[in-house]
């Protein structure tokens, strides 16, 4: 409140498209210059250094932050969902009833859980364009993964010989403007600290989800552990109890997971017709079966709850960015956008091979319409859903890939890949066969639909058996349910796996051929001309319009900027803050509405007005759940966990008007975790302020 | 194969696309000269007079044709379906076993069936006009329905006072361009004479829906009663056994339900993101309820077989819908064709309404945006799901509405109307609680997901009782399956409905108040403004382009023309005829590729050879279920029964290339009767030549 002179100067100059809070910067080309200017913060090199140090990425597709030197990690309650379901059971139901370790040796670990700190950024795009050379046709496509493949092994065996073992990945930015090799710490030891109750934490479920006003307590502890002793991590973020006012300026450290910004019409014009329009109507139908298995029983209704989460949370996304490029405002801004810079790239004779670009995409993509859905269920695992079966197809892909020198294989199979990869898959995880047999039926019933019943696959896979007959008896002979069968077929190659008789490995062994099939279709006839395609278009888009810009997100680590702030829609004001004397208020006792007894009871003893959720104009995306909200100190005031609905469309752009972040307030975890939880160790490990 | 000179002519003419067989014409608008011109046939006033006597509409949303002087009617299999549930309970499935009545006593009424042939059209366009005098208002809208049902009022009191009643209906074709009352001979007594089991009539299911080569017996007989005898009806069409050949000339008469052709850009993308997107990701999902449902046991996969049908045939249907509306192609022929209208029709002073005819659609459809779903959910429905509550809303608005004057009722509500209303109400029809409950859990979960909680309407209907809790309690409480209390309900009018405790009943009626005033915002802001501009727009087509176009359907007879003919897709020759040997090849045992044992054991007797299915380049959609292909001497010469998966875009717009018809040959339908189902009698009544 004491801020609205900052405010107030921010409404004045949020009506300049140029200094809105949009991008998602990467830590070596962040504005800060343009931060200067809108916020007088000067946001300097110590900082940017510690808040990456302080910014973990959990590779299941969410961020954290480190709030203590002993390795404790804060991040989404929603993050950690799938470890709560596989460290539950029938007699334990951790999604229910939440989590609090008494002391460190009570520290549950997350079997399939890693992290990864970025500890540097090199670029190495002379090297690749080297590499490569010229042409755009499938074998440039071929040297450019070899040369990336290269890059990484040398950089994994350049810090092993210095006794530190890191990860490296490569990274391409801006579609191929970029190459860089990022150098990774990484953790594959990462424990259950906390975790509040699945009610609380999701309050509203999917109806409030991408909502605010909002009551989520999306929060949870994890902790780092090296060598079984947890991490030593000396840069930690301190905590700043009371949070950020509202108009103040904050930063959100993160790893947004894709963008679409830079695609081109043609593009987006393919995104909705087939990516997600194919998608939606699948998904919608998926979640339909769960939600019947779900109304079968109590137990059914707990084990749904695993995948149902994800589904209904993706599905919402997709829907809303449907909505956006269907919207004719948006399209036609993007159609009018393109012409202008097709217009100045033709100007530049120099530009020609950026001028051609448009038509290589739409020729690339006029060639995948011809083959989208086979490339999608055979090649990317729509036909054969379901752990069980993800388990028989890596195993069968991995077993051939692994035979291959390190440079020829596919690049998710390199040496430097293989560790994280092998720890998801040989990770003890519950099966549910009931569960494991509705999503193989419906795969196969969705890839009859979608190829048809006379496409030699769909022949291949099913042979004269129905569906579900086929998937019921598959789940039920399969041994891939059992770890130790499944390290053995890792661990035994190709020869173990083409000696296998199980049935649903077997499956996954006769379709591997027209996956692999339909998979160089693709690489050759859609990404090689698509990369080189992309690869001009940056190049001409860095001539025209210069180096000021941000890449579309890759799930690397990016910074945004922003204020608190709420939005005005309909003629409403929407305030930034809510209070939680408003959850208590919303609860009806019913499902998605119930707060748990603890909550209930503690609530007479509750400050109701402090903090809970509030929003941000920072500009963030799916893959920035868990991350830290920083003020200009570099302390934590906040963990985003969703975007508001209008966010969704900022996959293919940031609107500053209607865009928000929505961040779980510090004073409603300290409360919680004080109050409701009796959590005090955790309280005294954190710094806060 | 004699007849391919006639082929090569028809690809010759093909390429101007005035000469394409497009069109759905009405009987006294029928372009008999473009058809001499391009079949060298003469469609004579008695040949269409015999025709329009021998089409009848099922009021259920199919066609279908008299065959015999007694009243036997030819129609599809598909149109029956709901008749066999009816007329199936646990210890007898019609739709799995088929039926063939043994003689006129045997034949079963379908109670909930009711038919129409269509006597006389009678335009009224004046007299319309006169009423509803100047100004596009709600005042001039409420006008103009006024004096629709006057004008049907006065009809059938004529036709009373001839003796000879008749049922009136209204009819507004080019959106308003011309209106008509249609006076149509009505029969309430239809009863089931024939049905081939549902594993030949739909073999193939849902997978090969909408596709080609294909090998469906889609076909079943009714028989149309008057005061307990059958019908005479001396107005039939002969059998042509042979069929037509390919290349011939044929026609199909029938009631094409619905067709967007002259909607403008802005309607059509307004379409695809609410009316498609919404509809399709909701249907989408219950269909994913109905699959698992079905997955529970052998009674459930029996009764979820009556609405999973027309769902997925639905959802084929509007899915292929949205890929025409999202082709990048498509919509830009369209906006071409519009800005070539708009320039015609601003080149002239005199047509000066027409032209800003196109901001009043797009500024009627900005407003709806902003209550769409509560629209569809409120007042269309999709809130209240099920059997059980579509009567409760049905009886609480009837009630209302008939304490009114005939002229100030909604029009689904005035005297005219209530016959066929009434007799589908109070039809006995079986009652599944526990799919009731899904329909009913599902529709208020979808209420909440698309209004929020916190819409008055939402809190209103659930209290704070979750969905399924809330479906639960209401379809065990509600007495409304029984017809009799159905029954004692309408007859008692306002005061029964308003008295009675029936929970369904009170959950209906406090829904009431928010579903009429949705209504009357829908009618005052997008009906009254959207039907004034497309009055407007269709004057302005006249004059522009003449009166030699076809309206959109609308569910009332049409006839089209066209030949026998394959098509040319993916570099492949799609031949017009599949014949018996194909359905054997493609059966495999496992459902939908099942042949019934009649089937199987009658195979070394059939001759193999005898034609099956076939297409022909006639324009039909939805609604031309069951209607005759006619040849050019008036006899029946197929059974229309599906279009290909291309005609299905041709709701948009028609395209002679690729758009066919799919119909049954009528020597399988003979093959059949006779040495399948030893049904001679029939055989001896049907004329075959």
């Amino acid at each position: 409140m004491h801020k609205m002179p900052i405010l107030a100067a921010i409404l004045l100059l949020a009506a300049g498209p140029a200094l809105a809070d949009e991008g998602m910067w990467t830590f070596d080309n962040f504005p800060r210059q343009a931060v200067r200017e809108r916020y007088g913060i000067d946001v300097r090199q110590d900082w940017l250094d510690r808040v990456r140090q302080a910014t973990v990425r959990l590779e299941g597709g969410c961020t954290g932050s480190v709030v203590s030197p002993a390795g404790l990690v804060l991040t989404n309650h929603h993050c950690v969902r799938q470890c709560l379901q596989e460290l539950s059971g029938p007699a334990r139901d951790l999604q229910d009833a939440g989590f609090l370790a008494r002391d460190r040796a009570a520290e549950e670990r997350c079997a399939a859980v890693q992290a990864s700190i970025l500890e540097r950024i090199e670029e190495v795009t002379p090297a690749v364009r080297a590499a490569v050379g010229d042409g755009a046709g499938p074998a440039a496509n071929e040297r450019r993964k070899a040369a990336l493949t290269r890059l990484v092994e040398a950089c994994e065996a350049d810090w092993r010989r210095r006794g530190d073992p890191h990860a490296c990945e490569a990274v391409t930015l801006y579609g191929g403007g970029q190459y860089f090799l990022y150098h990774y710490r990484r953790y594959t030891d990462l424990r259950l600290v906390f975790a509040p109750e699945g009610e609380v934490a999701f309050f509203g479920g999917d109806i409030d989800n991408f909502q605010f006003p909002r009551w989520n307590l999306d929060f949870a502890l994890l902790r780092l552990y090296v060598d079984g002793q947890p991490a030593r991590t000396p840069d930690f973020l301190r905590w700043r109890r009371a949070g950020a006012a509202a108009g103040e300026a904050v930063f959100v450290a993160g790893h947004p997971g894709s963008t679409q910004r830079l695609q081109t019409v043609a593009q987006l014009q393919f995104e909705r017709e087939f990516v997600l329009g194919h998608w939606l109507l699948r998904a919608a139908e998926l979640r339909g079966r769960y939600l019947q298995f779900a109304a079968e029983g109590a137990e059914h209704a707990r084990i749904i709850e695993g995948p149902l989460f994800p589904l209904e949370n993706a599905l919402k996304v997709r829907r809303n960015q449907m909505a956006t490029l269907l919207d004719h405002d948006f399209m036609a801004a993007r159609e009018k956008e393109e012409r202008a810079l097709r217009a100045a790239v033709a100007a530049q004779a120099r530009l020609k091979p950026g001028a051609v670009a448009w038509a290589d995409i739409e020729a690339a993509l006029a060639s995948y319409r011809g083959f989208y859905d086979r490339h999608v269920f055979l090649e990317r695992g729509a036909a054969l859903q379901g752990d069980l079966a993800a388990a028989a197809r890596l195993l069968v892909r991995a077993a051939a890939e692994r035979a291959k020198p390190d440079e020829a294989r596919q690049r998710q199979f390199t040496e430097a890949a293989l560790p994280l990869l092998r720890q998801e898959l040989l990770a003890p995880q519950p099966v549910y066969p009931e569960l494991e047999i509705l999503r193989l039926t419906f795969s196969l019933e969705k890839l009859v639909e979608y190829l048809g019943v006379d496409d030699p696959a769909v022949r291949l896979a099913l042979g004269r058996e129905a569906p579900r007959t086929l998937a019921t008896r598959l789940v039920r002979e399969t041994r891939l349910g059992d770890p130790a069968f499944r390290a053995q077929l890792w661990e035994g190659g190709q020869a173990a796996v083409e000696q296998s008789r199980d049935p649903l490995l077997a499956l996954a062994l006769r379709l591997e051929p027209e996956a692999q099939a339909v998979r160089r279709r693709y690489e050759d006839q859609v990404e090689a001309p698509l990369h080189a395609a992309e690869e001009r278009l940056a190049a001409a888009r860095f001539a025209v319009r210069g180096t000021a810009t941000y890449p579309d997100a890759t799930f690397t680590l990016r910074l945004s900027y922003g204020a608190v702030q709420g939005w005005r829609e309909g003629g409403r004001e929407i305030a930034p803050f809510t209070t939680l004397d408003g959850l208590y208020a919303r609860a009806t006792g019913q499902p998605p509405f119930r707060l748990p007894a603890r909550w209930l009871q503690a609530r007479d003893r509750l400050n109701l007005d402090t903090p809970f959720d509030f929003v941000t104009t920072n500009d963030i995306v799916g893959g920035n759940s868990g991350s830290p909200v920083i003020d200009a100190r570099g302390r934590l005031v906040g963990l985003a966990f969703d975007g508001n609905i209008h966010s969704i469309g900022g996959d293919y752009g940031y609107d500053a008007a209607l865009n928000r972040a929505v961040a779980v307030h510090p004073a409603a975890m300290v409360l919680a975790l004080g109050e409701v939880y009796g959590a005090q160790a955790l309280l005294r490990e954190l710094a806060i302020e």
